[in-house]
């Protein structure tokens, strides 16, 4: 059994959060959801970062099995799939908004918008909670 | 030439993060060395996570060519290399504190330990400053 001074570091919580999200393409489906009202297998593949639909699918069913996401059926087309955050999914926001916040910073060519930036340094709750409820669109 | 309006969306500050960590051992090199101490090739490799050498001898490139990391010799033994953050590595911190605040919330095996929850709840920006300033480890 583990000693309690190394749980730290074998359950280290860095860890489990990149087992689930270590991956490009799951974030980046959690992204579309979250900050552009992306629903849809169609949706997703039209994101424009050119994900292959064998990746999608398995990233999609991942995120599904994980708790981040569900999967309903569209009330208006029963043959539709309509991809949804769960609470824990929504979760992730924070992270996505610092990920935001660094490229901002770092990256030259970076599209980050001005409103954001300025946001995430001078009221980062309000604008957390304004994502959260689905208010504002990235 | 990409019109203004699809700026962000072409140059989305999410999607050029995850080009850089959108896998799991890179951040995990990242966690390594700015919770935990570690600085040698050896370190990362008795991580605990079970990296294999070809992947971190890779991943610490990729690391060093994108700015994150440094590469020195030890001072005290010149055939030993120290990697060491970079302004912008260091500034990775905000991101993996919002994974282990995240994961402490949703993983129920968590390693999470209460002081950094606590810390991110009630100070964040002393908890990160602290982090920054190499005088907490988790």
């Amino acid at each position: 059994m583990p000693s309690k001074k190394n749980n730290h570091i074998l359950n280290c919580p860095i860890t489990f959060a990149l087992g689930i999200f270590g991956d490009k393409w799951s974030l980046l489906i959690v992204r579309d959801i979250m900050f552009r009202g992306r629903s849809t297998y169609g949706e997703f593949q039209d994101a424009g970062d050119g994900i292959a639909t064998n990746i999608l699918s398995d990233r999609l069913k991942r995120l599904e099995t994980n708790g981040i996401i569900t999967k309903q059926r569209d009330p208006d087309n029963g043959r539709k799939k309509l991809y949804q955050l769960t609470e824990r999914g929504m979760a992730l926001a924070p992270i996505l908004l610092e990920m935001y916040n660094w490229s901002g910073k770092y990256d030259p060519h970076s599209g980050a918008s001005k409103k954001i930036l300025d946001g995430l340094k001078k009221d980062p709750k309000g604008l957390l909670e304004k994502i959260q409820s689905g208010k504002f669109k990235i």
